[in-house]
């Protein structure tokens, strides 16, 4: 088989780029590890930036995002001394769209559908061969068949744990990496939101972020020592500790009920260079991830499929390979900024075991000062919001 | 003798204090261990908030400054990928003031012999009594003769080493401290500055600061290891350092000359709380200290002044004690954001020993995002020029 671009992973980052070039008439095939359910079935963000939804709408896969999704104009932040709103709409006039990533992923599969698209699930042993050289191609295996995909490019969307990063050489690759000292227990429940917008928490308990998907579905967080499992944690124990780290008032008009799902994960900031390497692009998590603290994960590998779809339709449409060129430096700039903006979120909303006094009342300052500075809120804003794709 | 307000300290938070309620007809006495010729010796800060102009103005003590003093509507950012500029005035509407602290002192001085207010100074020994009762009194020696000052209030302006705050039982004091893994080494040379305003250097061989007093007096900052003695810097081996740490440009044009005076600083962060304990009021550095980075030392020390002059004016002219009671609360409240913003700036443009290529990613990532938002730099405007006394 042979297509220009061979996408490595089908969940929202090779989806939404699969699409893009299709309806740019660049021909594409996507391959997927697991199965289309499997994808599916992955609890992931929830918080989508104005350019993401831009860029889904362009994709032609945001009607049911426009009708379903819920636009939120800021956030609160809670803190020992009282709760107060950052408002994005008057700081920076943009604003944000709750709609699960699930929901972002299946929409996409429906696009690609109607377009006819080729998306291929259960694919394995994904190889990638003579990525830097002119005639790049990929194998793998289905069924217990080998297959040969020729292409163009190779664009990387399979994820931290991908195949496509490693196949850059380890002397080529630099990568940086924190681990933070806590994970997130989170859970999913069908009950309707306890506020109107989501409510970040930093209390002496530890964080706590309460979430939602749609007005019956609700996902929360608090933060736990990395020591602790989910068997440790009833439902019960979770609602508990969720209220006492809440300001008062939510907590005493939240609906609790069971949890749909739950689970530990770990935070990270991790970033990978380059992102390009011969004719192979890495997208999203496959190039970095980001702790969920300020919701960027999904966001930027929305940033990233915008920058290496419009170097492809340049190069297609009129020969122009400079965006490709550029791919690398224009996607690290803005990945590191959104890096930032996730650990400095997370600095600032979490408890750290080797926190000293000393840090912990700047870290109290910092949350005061925004309280009180139109600017600072302004600043938070213009990130949490997504800072503009081209500057 | 007996004085209404007796002043520990004849620095210029000490004079400033005592000016002020001389004016609004208070009486002081202000204790100064040293002579004065060695209090003018000492070279401090040279960046005046707007807020700290004018209460020197209010004082009665701002001529000179209006006639010599600089004013600056910016400063320099420099990095590995060039230096910006952050203009106060455009983001925030608001200057400072280049007048270095031993003009403010002198001045000071000058305004207190004007207004024939007692200034004492090698007043040796000194000791505070009865604080927490209701006649409180300070003892002294001077010329082997012992004193004794009753007053109404002692207010604390004796700097980190004084007596005030140790007069604090340690059980009621909480004291925040964070020490920074590097000192500053400073020069003083009569030579023209280098810039039209002061230029922060973040550069890989470490922190550099071009700062100035006036036309013909400035003063330069070199990031230094602790172990570093004054003895190992030639002037030369200066010279050559913060020319290797600015931007190329700036190097070139610079005028050198022989160091007038030549030390190094440790940088540290310091709280003490609270700074009312009794009858006893602390102002300036007898309860935190600031790393230099955003010369926020001296401003602050204006503001606890400040707010301290009008709780002593209220309860004198009106009877009204909220202000004094209030004191520590309100006075900490800026303080901490100081602090904070004294940190920030710290740890934005010094390599740290224990930085990881991570941390170094984000600190340069931090100083990119300044330099391309306007609300960033609005941020760090307002804070640079001074957050208002009153909020």
């Amino acid at each position: 088989m042979r297509t220009q671009v061979a996408i490595i992973g089908g969940g929202p980052s090779g989806l939404l780029l699969s699409q893009l070039l299709n309806k740019a008439g660049i021909g594409t095939v996507v391959l997927e590890r697991r199965t289309r359910e499997y994808v599916l079935s992955r609890i992931r963000a929830g918080v989508l930036e104005w350019g993401t939804v831009e860029l889904l709408r362009t994709a032609g896969a945001g009607d049911r995002m426009d009708r379903e999704g819920i636009v939120h104009d800021g956030c609160y932040l809670s803190t020992a001394k009282g709760m107060f709103h950052v408002d994005f709409k008057k700081r920076v006039g943009k604003q944000v769209m709750i709609y699960g990533q699930t929901e972002v992923t299946r929409d996409l599969y429906d696009a690609q559908e109607a377009l006819g698209a080729t998306v291929i699930h259960e694919a394995e042993d994904v190889a990638l061969h003579d990525v830097d050289g002119d005639a790049p191609y990929v194998t793998y295996t289905r069924d217990g068949q080998e297959y040969r995909i020729d292409c163009d490019y190779i664009a990387g969307c399979d994820g931290f744990h991908g195949v496509s990063r490693p196949t850059i050489p380890e002397s080529i690759r630099t990568e940086y990496e924190r681990v933070y000292p806590f994970g997130w227990l989170g859970i999913l429940a069908e009950t309707p939101p306890c506020a109107d917008e989501l409510i970040y928490a930093n209390h002496p308990r530890g964080f706590a972020l309460a979430s939602m998907r749609n007005p019956n579905l609700t996902r929360y967080y608090i933060q736990v020592p990395l020591t602790d499992k989910v068997e440790d944690w009833s439902d019960d124990a979770f609602w508990a500790e969720l209220k006492a780290r809440l300001p008062k008032e939510v907590a005493e008009g939240m609906v609790t009920g069971p949890s749909i799902e739950k689970s530990i994960a770990p935070l990270r900031s991790f970033v990978s260079e380059p992102m390009r390497w011969g004719r192979l692009f890495l997208c999203g998590d496959s190039a970095h991830i980001v702790p969920p603290t300020g919701a960027k994960g999904l966001n930027l590998a929305a940033s990233d499929v915008h920058y290496l779809f419009e170097g492809l339709k340049a190069f297609y449409q009129a020969g122009d390979a400079s965006g490709l060129d550029r791919y690398s430096e224009v996607a690290l700039a803005r990945v590191w900024k959104a890096t930032r903006f996730s650990w400095w979120m997370t600095t600032s909303m979490h408890r750290f075991p080797d926190q000293s006094e000393f840090d912990q009342h700047i870290q109290e300052s910092e949350l005061e000062y925004l309280a009180g500075s139109a600017v600072a809120q302004a600043a938070m804003a213009e990130n949490y919001v997504g800072l503009p794709f081209d500057e």
